[in-house]
């Protein structure tokens, strides 16, 4: 076992040589594994994935010059001081069917009807809108609007030019992204692995959800959370049944979980001992090192990240309020970094701002993240501290964000303005 | 076949008997087909699904008044007057291990040690944390600062209550209720059925995605596009083979398609003549009633409403960008909707607010839905209208969200404060 950073801890619970981290260090520390491999999909399968190489058009679009409404392709000198009382006078030219490239050229004085998405004959450098025209005769239109040069018209390449770069490496895709290569033709995608995820619950109390508790005991609540939230961000979750607090059941458990994943998950009892038996089963893990234990946010302080071979392991707090929290704020970034996104402290989620409702304290030295409701409407969003202890899930189900208090202040003020992230 | 609205239409290339709509008509119109039954599905299977039944906790959490930390359970009245220089010196009971019921009684002048979680003993009614106390001999502890009453305890029933409502129908869920609803034993929930949406594009032009275009062809991305946007919103994507500008050919795909799906979209040609024959054929089904066709937004004017036989029929326009945004505004709500979620206008997406770069002009009469990419940090965002032909796919992709100007607006200034949905 190798010692990140091997100052003396005034925290006599946490394990000795261990720095308490800021929750920036702890993001960076991160950063020290290896993205996973990129995999091949169908563009079809690809929504919500990230892109782990750039994507290149091959192709024009549009392959020529198209119309962007319904209406006249014309030479646009042809309209020049055309008026509702002076309207231009033009001869129709035969009408463009949509799917087919005209082979005729547009002569000066002519008017070719088009369809919106028809592409313009030769010589027709602008389009007139039907509504600015009226019939006059079997063979000719008249004109009550002039049009300049590329008047309603979607150029050769405009949308996208070969050789041009369309995405790049980290965009997780979109709908849109996936109707833009579709267009394009680009059938298949390099896309970051899904990270298999082993989820570990232990403690000697904690039972599966179908079990009705003894007295004293607790359902396994974070196992189901932390699966779901590793879900919500591309990974796969694997469960594992849960572990008592024995070094022998842990220890065999954890080579399985190991073996079999990319990540590791481990949520520990919340007793003092609890968590000290899962530090010390981790730091013996052959091959291992210990990057960090403890981290400075509230709530999951006691937080751990250990590298097995290169496999990341997180030991999150007991607590299930904490052990969502540190996974929103670390694991799920780390996720999709492994995937080939960003990696940047969480929680992940759209970012807004609100006034704040009431005033909420803090401790110095601890990065709190505090649940809030949002009321009104986004540009007068009031957030709302939402009220209940620290340990409570409910807390976590009424709330609809995040706000976060950072280290060095001493709480945020009724009515300042806070971002939000968004859960 | 039913007419909804039969009001004389100026706009001689839209059908006649049919007003265009305003958005907030034509979502009102969808609240008319009737939701899809739910089902079971485990907890496990949940995440993102919308609850169609009200979930009601059958026990109490905690079931038992459990410590929020790790410390000492005590008499709070014990602890009164205590403080760094004259703590209160108490007599060690048993310490409390995790995942028992202690079945001792605290007596007056005691502490008992307790772990985060551990539940208090008969007796105590508070708890000191760790850092206030100091060993005092193997029999003894001191106390450092006094607590009230339920300092530091959830209370039993604190979190839940047994009978008390705990999540509400038209709920989506994220992983924090589900790690509420497992803390609760509750294993199988209540879900709106995801919808099987038809996917169809039809139009002479319209080739698969695979193929090379020919001189005048154009690749399939609506059908593509469109798919996703289903799969983001928890639907099901049917895509069906292209279908050419045909009556025959189009009576037979949506005749499969309506016997096989919940829903189906139609994107049709974006020509004048491909718009009239998806409006013949779908008017000609039996049992058909169109409940609207054109609505007052830009872009996405030529939509259409139809239900057949209690399905709803979708009509898009032909235009990759058109679609994409009626699809966002209409068809994701409406599958949300479908699943027992509430019925808004769209996109669907986080909201936030932002400055407005450059002004905006729009034409009275149209809600007109305008792409922006933001920049800044979410307290100071910039919202930018992204340049470019309104028919390019590219503009799509460069949007991180969308602005709303109002039918009765002219457009909107620079510098204005503005709404954005995050896509």
């Amino acid at each position: 076992m190798t010692v990140y950073q091997p100052a003396k801890d005034n925290d006599w619970f946490m394990a000795e040589f261990f720095r308490v981290l800021t929750a920036d260090e702890f993001i960076q520390l991160m950063g020290r594994f290896g993205r996973l491999a990129s995999e091949r999909v169908h563009l079809d399968a690809s929504l919500g994935r990230i892109l782990s190489r750039e994507v290149v058009s091959d192709e024009d679009l549009p392959e020529g010059a198209r119309s962007t409404v319904d209406g006249f392709a014309v030479r646009a000198e042809d309209t020049f001081g055309a008026s509702g009382s002076i309207p231009a006078l033009l001869n129709l030219a035969p009408a463009i069917p949509m799917g087919v490239m005209p082979e005729f050229t547009l002569r000066a004085g002519e008017a070719a009807p088009i369809p919106t998405g028809g592409f313009l004959p030769r010589g027709a450098d602008a389009i007139v809108m039907v509504e600015y025209s009226n019939p006059a005769g079997p063979d000719a239109v008249e004109i009550s609007r002039p049009v300049t040069i590329k008047t309603n018209v979607l150029e050769k390449a405009e949308d996208a030019r070969r050789g041009e770069s369309l995405l790049m490496p980290g965009r997780q895709l979109r709908p849109q992204d996936i109707g833009f290569l579709a267009a394009l033709g680009i059938t298949e995608l390099h896309v970051g692995s899904r990270p298999r995820v082993a989820v570990i619950s232990s403690g000697d109390e904690v039972i599966p959800i179908e079990h009705k508790p003894g007295l004293g005991q607790v359902r396994d609540a974070n196992g189901h959370a932390i699966s779901a939230l590793i879900r919500a961000c591309g990974g796969e979750a694997v469960p594992f049944d849960i572990v008592p607090d024995d070094t022998a059941a842990l220890c065999r458990t954890l080579a399985d979980a190991l073996a079999g994943s990319d990540v590791m998950t481990l949520s520990g009892g919340s007793s003092v001992g609890a968590r000290d038996l899962m530090v010390d089963v981790v730091s013996g893990l052959p091959d291992v090192e210990v990057l960090a234990h403890g981290v400075a946010i509230r709530p999951g302080k006691p937080t751990l990240l250990a590298n097995q071979a290169g496999k990341a392991i997180v030991g999150l707090p007991g607590h299930p309020v904490s052990a969502l929290i540190v996974a929103q704020v670390f694991l799920a970034p780390f996720l999709r970094y492994l995937q080939g996104g960003t990696l940047e402290k969480g929680p992940l989620g759209c970012r807004t701002t609100a006034a704040l409702a009431t005033s909420v304290h803090s401790t110095i030295g601890l990065e709190e993240f505090v649940r809030v409701r949002l009321e009104g409407t986004p540009d007068q969003y009031v957030a709302h501290p939402v009220f209940g202890k620290s340990g409570m899930l409910s807390t976590m189900v009424k709330a609809d964000g995040i706000i976060t208090i950072p280290m060095n202040a001493e709480g945020l003020s009724k009515g300042e303005r806070v971002n939000v992230i968004q859960l």
